[in-house]
This record gives structure tokens, C-alpha cells and sequence, in this order.
């Protein structure tokens, strides 16, 4: 219990004075999935103007958006959130923009994205995806004088799970996200990540995710629960929820996180972790289709010593084991996609081939009457032309086609490859190593590599 | 002359045995254009067979290829340095590919690449830039037990100096490339940035790029150099260079570069420097149109005191206010892409109004004999249908376009903000500090910001 009377004291301490002393911090974050697509989502105007009351009056330290399809909506929070989140950012990619949101307390010193390799199809304008440029953002917060790495992100939503003709693509996407994360948060102090991600917490994705950044999952580790029975983020008491996309889950499903992760500098805890659920109190609706999560984490500042450097480092043997099963499992799933994108290239190869073949031989027919005058014209003219159109029309589409689809085929081949060469890299560490020897894979935030070859005491 | 002794001690030293003694290690890099545009390109497979003939016998420690269009090329490439290079990753992106491939002595870890938001048009076919996915791939190498950071680019090429309407999307592409190098090379003891940067070592994009990573030149900081004049890449004698392109340059000019970084664990100096001269002996013609570079790195390991790191850190307030300013120019030129593509989306817009219009008045005039049946058809039937056929081909076409140049205008808006965001944080950190204090938006390899508000001895 000595960890809430600490809590209790952050809160009421301010910050940097909190921080010169070595006393824990309070960080609270919020995400949600705004559902914000204009002229279709249901009361969006009203939804974003009870979000904004709310922000405003939670004054969460760090906001994270999803779904903010327009940047009418955002600028319409900025200026909401003037007063209690100074600080904020707006992710553009894509066509209509990425939907990526941040609201700050604390000053944002830099941004960058990463758009994800795939997306969907653009033919598949009723699903939407492709439109919107799904990312990551990435913002890096100085919290205190601790440097806060903090990842928004929304990937591919799941429309069949039966079926489900997208999974290779959000298996890729949690594949770049993952190394994303890896790749930039060495030097971090805290990680954050949080967003949409369309995947049940068992889900492929999710593991491989998990695995690789050792992030933690604020539902399994808080301390203190109050939401949705499991978590559930996407549930049939929502007004907004469609019960049969639901099933079979009839209750609901979680596919929104916040996960964490500290360092060798600072040690994080979830003291409280809250969804909404499915209605609020005094409202006519609830804030969005999927529901709020809130998280009370406690960083709780640590001296640095080489022993807490090593105790974090350190991850066994049977962690690398279910990496690389998993990489391998995701592997198999990327080549499944792969099969069907080589499939689809070549579909597209074939109807542009045709599409020529019978446009040159209406043309030869069509031809006919200028060679030898005294020949009929064996086509009515009109059916000449709108066939010679039509034939134009499947020929330039299946280039079209054809050049997406080669996009895809490279795209999955580049995440193949590169998952292979991680198997291999983790294999080769499994076995130059006995049980529970320290490794430099996995968990390397903050942690660069010891120089220990570079010591001549060692 | 010390440092000689050392290097040709390093040369004759195992490399594991060099760093477990602390003594130095020679790191040779190897750079090349390779032009390998199958059927275009001259000379396409002797020239695979001189670059391999060259890389085998050189067994230069990381070799970084730039404009490896075809697999297949890379694959002949691996097969014949299966002895010399054991270890080789080819980045996939794009329609054809990026064109980079690495070949390293050296064991990688891992591979990671980014996609450049922003890469010329689909549309403007002949320049080919927009389907080879111009990317920055980074792989990880284990060099003797540390952690070299090697990048490898290719970035949109320079068509007309005078008129450059690509201008908005190299400064882009660099921006992105100096956010990925900085982002992802935190915890690095070793940087390598190398590749065909299609910019002039006084441009802007250069500009931004070196002074926001701090990368060092090696043609600048070598001690020794050997090679063109002004280490010029793209030179008149060179017989696949065309004369009239390199105007007013008349003599050649430097696009292609090597750069490095050490950390506070290893010091790194660039002892030999050498370009090819536009001719092999020997052969017929040159390896590519482009000069290869080549880089003999000595790395210094050196011992991690408080004391090196901090002086590795510290940046003075004249680097951050060119920062500033660099920064600010290559937002300006943003802005004048974005002008050009909020233009040509505007086109697309009208263009597909005109198109839809002209089609539904069309429509009408055909519905005409239908709705009185006493009316003559006031089309010849074979003008009305290709009327028909050339409005809807305009509506669909300037439909495309304008998906297309959306996905610009995010791109450009996207940089924009985030320059805005960071010429803020620049700012601020300049107000706020006296001359000659540390900083750490710069500079940030292998040096985590200190937790000097965690310490309450501080």
C-alpha cells in the first residue's frame, strides 16, 4: 500500500518538483477510436463536443485519437482543448488523412510517421481502409525532464473473422509496428503505445507485437479495474455496435490497448485502468462506437546502477522460443498473402493481355473496309466503338491493377524476407546460449548494448 | 602518425581480437550507383560481372548498392559473393523495387526500411522514379561486437536544374531520411549513412540532413583521398554520362556520399577516401555512370567515462540557429510543393466536374428520343457513344489523379507540420540557453538524455 500513499503524493505534487526530488510522477492516458467519419458515423458533431467536454474536464496528461477522419473534428478539439492540453498534433497521410490524434499536457518535441507498407485495396471502397494512410505516430513528450516516447496508432479493421482476406495485411502491419517501436525508442525512458489495433489480445498480431517489444498490457498489469467485463472495448450494449458483426463473441471483444513499458531510469506501474461502458451518464449516446480507455500509471524514478541495467536486460531462453515460433507462425501467414497476391497480379497480368488481344483484333477487323474497298463493314459502327472502349477500358484497368498489385506482391515479400532474417538471427542466439542468459533482441529500450568486448578488465 | 601504426596493426589483427584488447578496428565501406536498368541501362551484365569480379577481390567489410533494379541481378550478385560476403539483404518496395542491396561481412541482425512519403508521379512515366518505392533501409550489424547502424538510400533524381518541380519531394525525402536516421539510431555505436542522394554537398536537402544528424562527410573529414577532383560522382569522362545533363556543371558533380558517425564508446576517423576515375584498366567502360566510393573507417574504441559523453553531446547554440534556418528554408520549400499540389488536385477536381457534366448532358441529349418518341436522334449514334466514351475515360482519369494528388497534399502537409513543430522546439531550446550548452535534439546518437532531475544530489 505504500505505492498508493506514493501516488497519492504525485498527485498532488507538481511534477518537476516531484521529479527534483526523486518522487514518483503520475502520467494519466486516454485513447479512444472517435468513429469520425463525417455524414456517416452517427451524431459525430455532438459525439466530438461530449469527447471535448470530457477531455477538458479529465485533463488526461496525454490524449491519444484514433479515427479523426477530419481535420475540421481535430481543430475543433485543439481549440476545446486550448486551456487544459497545450500541446498537440495531427498525423496526415493517405487520402483523407490517417485519423491520428495527440493532446498533450506535456511539450511534444518532435513527431514522425510511419505508413504502413499495406493497407488494404482501393477497390474496396465500401471497407474505406486504403483511403485512410493507417500509421503509426510517433511524438516524444519530455515528461518531467523524463523523455517520453508515445505511439498512436489504427490498423486494418477486421470485417470477416471466418474470412478474414485482410489478415496478412494487419499481420504486416503489426510486424512494422513492432519494429517501429524497437527501432525507436532505444534512449526512451518511458514507452507508451496505444490505438486501435483490430486484433484480440490471443491474436497473432498481438503476440508478435507483445513478444518482440516486451510492452505491457495495461488491462493485465493494473492494479485496479473498473470497465468492461475482460476489457472489452467493442461491446453489444453499445448503441452504436452492430450485434452481428459481433458474433460469436455476443458479450463483446477488446481490441483497443494501452501498453507500456519503463526502463533501466524509471519503473512504470498501472495503478488504475478504466474503460467506459457502453453509455454515459446524463447522455443521450455514448462517446463512440468503441469504448474510452483510461489508464493511471505511476513512473516511479530509479538510480541507475549496472545491476538494474542488467536485471532489465536480461529476458530467458523460453521468451526467444515463442519469438521465434511466433515470427514463424506470422511468416507462414505473410506467404498465405503472398500466394494470393502473386494470384491477383497475375489475374490482372492475364485480363490486361486479353483486354489487347480483342482491342488489336477489332482493330484488324475494323480494318477490313480501308484494305479492300469493296469489303462491308462487318460491324455496326456503334457496337464497334463501345466494344473498342470497353476493351480499352478492361486494358487500362488491369494496368492499374496490375501495377498495384505488384506493390503488394514486393511489400509482402520485403516483410517475409525481413522476418526471416529475424528468425534466423534469433535462432542463431538460442543456440549460442545457455538458459537465462541476458539477450539484445528483445527489450533493448534504454539499454544500448554493453560494450564489453571494448573493456580489457572483462 | 601513430594512428598509421595502429591501422596497419588493425589491418593484420583478428577483428574479434582487435576489440577484445580494445585496439583499433579498419571498417571498409563500398558505395556504388549501379545503373542496373535491365535492357536500358548499357552494358547491364558486364558490368554486374566487373562490380562482382571487383567486390570479391576488394572484400571491402560493407558493401551499399544503389539502383539494383532486378533481383535477378542481386541474386547473381550474392551467388558470386557467396565467399567474400556471407551475409546480404535486398530491400523490396515500390512496383520494381527500391534498388538497394547490402552485402556485409559482417552478420546482420536485423533489416528495416522506409518508404519515402513522397516520390515523384505515376504519371510522368519516362522518369521511372515513382515505381522504383525510393526508400532508406537500414540494416544492423554485429562489427566485431559493436553496433554499427548502416543506412543505404537512393533518392529522387535532379531531371532540370533550373526548373526542379521534384525540388518539394527530394527536400521531403530528406527531411524523412534525417527524422529515420536520428529516430532510429539511438543506442548505435556506429552510424554509416551512404547512397545516391541526387543532391549537390551545398544543397538544401544536404544541408538539413547533415546538420540535423550530424553525420560527418567522408570526402571532407578523410585524411587521405584519391579520386575525382572535388570528389565529383557524376563526371564528363565518364562515357555513360551524358554531357548535356551535367551543364552548367561542366567538369562533374558530387551526388553520391559516405557518411559516418561514432558515439561516446567509439571514435571513428575516415583514413583513405577513393573514387573510381571514370575508367577501369583493363576494361572496356566503367562499372556504372555514376563513380564507385570507397571508405577505409578506423574505429577507436574508447572508454566510457561521464565525461566523453558529455562532451560528445554538446552542440553550440550557432549549429542549432543554422538549424533553425535550414530547417525554416526547406519548410518554405515545402510550401511551394504544396501550393503546386493543392493546384493540381484543384485541376483534377474541375477536370472531373467538366468530365461529369459533359456526360450527363450528353445522357440527356440521348434520352431525348426517348422521351418523345417523335424527336430524330440529334447524335449520329457513332459520335455519341466515343462522346461518351472520352467523357467517362476524363471523369475516371481526373478521378485517380485527384486521389493521387490528395495523398500529396497529406504528405506535404505532414512534413510541414512536423518542421513547424521542430523549428518550435529549436527555438525554445535556443531562448532558453546561454552559449556553449548541451544539447539533445542534435547529436543524440548512443547518448541518452541524462536524468539529471532524477538525481537529487543534482
Amino acid at each position: 500500500m505504500a505505492d498508493v500513499a506514493a501516488f497519492t503524493q504525485a498527485l498532488t505534487h507538481r511534477p518537476s518538483v516531484a521529479m527534483a526530488t526523486g518522487s514518483p510522477i503520475s502520467l494519466r492516458v486516454f485513447s479512444l477510436n472517435c468513429w469520425g467519419i463525417r455524414y456517416r458515423s452517427l451524431h459525430c458533431t455532438p459525439r466530438y463536443e461530449m469527447i471535448a467536454e470530457l477531455l477538458s474536464k479529465e485533463k488526461h496528461d496525454v490524449v491519444l485519437l484514433q479515427e479523426v477522419w477530419s481535420e475540421l473534428d481535430y481543430l475543433f478539439l485543439k481549440k476545446k482543448l486550448a486551456c487544459s492540453h497545450q500541446h498537440s498534433h495531427y498525423f496526415k497521410s493517405g487520402v483523407i488523412g490517417s485519423g491520428l490524434a495527440v493532446f498533450s499536457k506535456h511539450n511534444i518535441q518532435d513527431a514522425f510517421l510511419y505508413r504502413y507498407s499495406l493497407n488494404g485495396y482501393p477497390y474496396m471502397a465500401h471497407h474505406g481502409d486504403w483511403f485512410g494512410g493507417k500509421a503509426v505516430g510517433l511524438v516524444i513528450l519530455n515528461v518531467c525532464g523524463l523523455t517520453a516516447h508515445v505511439y498512436v496508432t489504427h490498423l486494418h479493421a477486421e470485417y470477416c473473422r471466418e474470412h478474414d482476406s485482410y489478415l496478412p495485411h494487419r499481420v504486416v502491419q503489426a510486424w512494422e509496428l513492432q519494429q517501429f517501436v524497437r527501432h525507436t525508442s532505444r534512449g526512451a525512458d518511458l514507452v507508451i503505445l496505444s490505438g486501435d489495433l483490430n486484433m484480440h489480445p490471443q491474436d497473432l498480431g498481438t503476440r508478435l507485437l507483445r513478444t518482440y517489444t516486451r510492452l505491457q498490457d495495461c488491462y493485465a498489469e493494473t492494479e485496479k479495474f473498473d470497465g468492461c467485463e475482460e476489457g472489452f472495448t467493442l461491446i453489444a450494449e453499445n448503441p452504436f455496435t452492430s450485434k452481428e458483426e459481433l458474433l460469436p463473441f455476443d458479450k463483446g471483444i477488446r481490441i483497443d490497448y494501452i501498453f507500456f513499458k519503463g526502463s533501466k531510469k524509471v519503473c512504470v506501474k498501472c495503478k488504475l485502468f478504466s474503460t467506459t461502458k457502453g453509455s454515459v451518464p446524463g447522455k443521450p449516446f455514448p462517446y463512440s462506437d468503441h469504448e474510452a480507455l483510461s489508464a493511471d500509471l505511476l513512473l516511479l524514478p530509479q538510480q541507475v546502477t549496472e545491476a538494474t541495467g542488467r536485471e532489465h536486460e536480461s529476458c530467458d531462453t523460453d521468451a526467444l522460443a515463442e519469438l521465434v515460433n511466433t515470427v514463424t507462425e506470422a511468416r507462414t501467414e505473410v506467404k498465405v498473402g503472398l500466394h494470393y497476391a502473386e494470384r491477383m497480379r497475375h489475374t490482372a497480368a492475364r485480363t490486361g493481355l486479353l483486354g489487347l488481344a480483342l482491342l488489336l483484333l477489332e482493330l484488324a477487323i475494323g480494318a477490313v473496309p480501308w484494305l479492300t474497298p469493296s469489303a462491308q463493314q462487318p460491324f455496326p459502327q456503334a457496337s464497334f466503338y463501345l466494344l473498342g472502349a470497353l476493351c480499352l477500358a478492361t486494358l487500362l484497368g488491369a494496368l492499374l491493377l496490375y501495377v498495384f498489385h505488384c506493390t503488394q506482391v514486393k511489400a509482402l515479400q520485403g516483410a517475409e524476407d525481413q522476418m526471416r532474417l529475424a528468425v534466423g538471427a534469433l535462432q542463431e542466439k538460442l543456440r549460442g546460449r545457455p538458459l537465462g542468459q541476458p539477450g539484445d533482441l528483445l527489450c533493448d529500450v534504454g539499454v544500448p548494448s554493453e560494450p564489453t568486448l571494448l573493456d580489457p578488465k572483462e
